[in-house]
């Protein structure tokens, strides 16, 4: 498998990490991770617009729709997303209770991945990637798939920081949560990773609670065990692939409303971005550019910068949003800090 | 179409309508339409249980799911359900716009019942009334579907009373989702009507936005207009059957929690109610029973009640109830008043 993020060496050696410390005047700016510039002031006078009284762009509170992507938008999704590497770490455990699978493919493939001989991802595929969600994540409870989720984030490590994945969010997008919250917006994940696998962190991660998480969904069935209580297995039926124009239709079918605003990183949700500036009043749509290979990563391919698999972000996308008057937000230009832990 | 509704006619003879009207000392009760008794206790001691801080069934804030059916549990559900009436109704239109339709079943008996053939009503299945439902709700945007339906709530009225379908929501129900709420509970409809129908006037009706219905539900797909500008429309793709063990299953889908309380009227409810009960915890599970033919309507066929297709309510169903500690709120006695018009 091909995933590129070949670091941009002279941007590297150029920006390199800068150290922010807030102080108390700084404080009380609620996006004081971000630079001055296009991207946050567009934000501040968004939220001004929609939420003063009085203003021809009100937004009635109730109506105060956010959505976000969420791999590369909130998270780190480089070197891959992380609820692949989950499901990738899973095959042990699937190996262990059907030996069968240690020598048929893709298992096999994974195994030895794991076992050290990276050239072996190479091999794997997105659908030889699916079988392996189908079989780590289906044939389960609700209830068990959650337990084994839950422990497997409390323990992987990203390979580049050796942190957790969930310290891996980007603090200047936890300050827009925090700040359209404090301004009554209600804040949503729109994610093509699984729905069920969001909401195990998402509450505690963003503050963003399970039915605040809209996204890939599988079906589950109702029944009932032995003892006659009943509960829900997580079967391998797709309901919604929430990518793409599955994004708005997941929107549709899970809020029943139109954002005011939204934000994403890749092809994969220019179509919410699309149908949230298709709006009447005043709507924001914008785009993270990953163009940051010191701090974070550097991958388009718009801009010239190095192609990948993982987020994409096209030229296409990038001219799009220029013309339609979408914000594109540079980490490495409107970002003074990246992740939490560095303003620590 | 079989629906009975025979009144119990002892019954209405009886009880007839009880005026009343609250004084200032029982103005201070969230639950004042109701009479003293085992379903109104069941709830406040619920309620008590699960938000006092210190007790050992408390349930933290955010975990305060509370999820009811619609029809026949927060208004009248009777002779028909208000979206098949909905239905039937736009079959005039339909026929204007595409008239090889008018000779043609079982858009042609729907023309004669609305001439005022009632027994045309008898020739109707439900393989019909889906049919004519997929008529008349999909192939349309999201947004003339809901222009449609808001503009038909706002005229049609109830065989019966000659009031508008929102003005037959139950004051008792009405109270229990205030007093839910006022205690930090996030109320959810969850219907086994079609949800975009529901969430038309459920913030107005019910205080319960959009993102809070769960109901049955069609697929959307995602296109754009000549002038370039994308939209929604509704297809005749079922995505979930919101009835039966489609319940907790959009629960699980739509919410991602367990409710801790769940309220419903008849058979369709059955697995909603049990998979609310399984959890962890102080759990209430509710059913109202439709006995007051005086009121409103008396079905089941439950403990003798006239048999009805429209909301049944089986012995089977009450016996479960009983069996596992569900409440039984009776309409006939439990409510001192049914519809909020009769207390002004």
């Amino acid at each position: 498998m091909k995933i590129i993020c070949k670091p941009n060496v002279l941007a590297a050696a150029l920006v390199g990490v800068v150290a922010f410390t807030p102080t108390i005047g700084e404080a009380a700016d609620p996006l004081a991770s971000w630079n001055d510039g296009p991207a946050k002031q567009a934000i501040v006078e968004f939220v001004k617009a929609t939420t003063t009284q009085g203003s021809p762009q009100f937004v009635p509170p109730e109506e105060r729709i956010a959505t976000f992507d969420q791999d590369g938008t909130l998270w780190v999704e480089h070197p891959m997303y992380t609820q692949v590497m989950y499901c990738l770490e899973r095959v042990p455990a699937l190996v262990k209770a059907k030996p069968e699978l240690a020598n048929v493919a893709p298992f096999n493939t994974v195994l030895e991945l794991l076992h050290g001989d990276r050239a072996a991802m190479e091999k794997l595929t997105w659908p030889d990637i699916e079988k392996i969600g189908i079989a780590t994540m289906t044939g389960i409870s609700v209830e068990a798939f959650q337990a084994e989720a839950k422990q497997w984030l409390a323990e992987a490590k990203h390979p580049r920081w050796k942190k957790l994945y969930t310290e891996l969010t980007y603090l200047p997008m936890q300050e827009v949560l925090k700040y359209l919250r404090a301004n009554g917006y209600k804040t949503y994940i729109v994610t093509g990773s699984g729905q069920d696998f969001v909401r195990v962190y998402a509450e505690q991660t963003y503050g963003i609670p399970p039915e605040q998480v809209v996204g890939t969904a599988l079906g589950t069935t109702y029944g009932y065990a032995k003892d006659g209580k009943p509960f829900l297995t997580k079967e391998p039926k797709l309901l919604l692939n929430d990518n793409n124009a599955g994004k708005p239709e997941g929107i549709h079918l899970m809020i029943g409303r139109r954002p005011h605003i939204a934000f994403g990183n890749s092809t994969g949700d220019q179509q919410m971005l699309e149908y949230t500036k298709a709006g009447d009043g005043a709507r924001l749509s914008l785009l993270v550019l990953h163009d940051d290979a010191a701090r974070e990563y550097a991958y388009g391919p718009a801009e010239g910068l190095p192609d990948t698999r993982v987020g994409t972000f096209t030229q296409a996308l990038y001219d799009e949003a220029k013309k339609n008057g979408w914000t594109v937000i540079s980490m490495k230009n409107d970002w003074k800090v990246i992740f939490p832990f560095e303003s620590k």
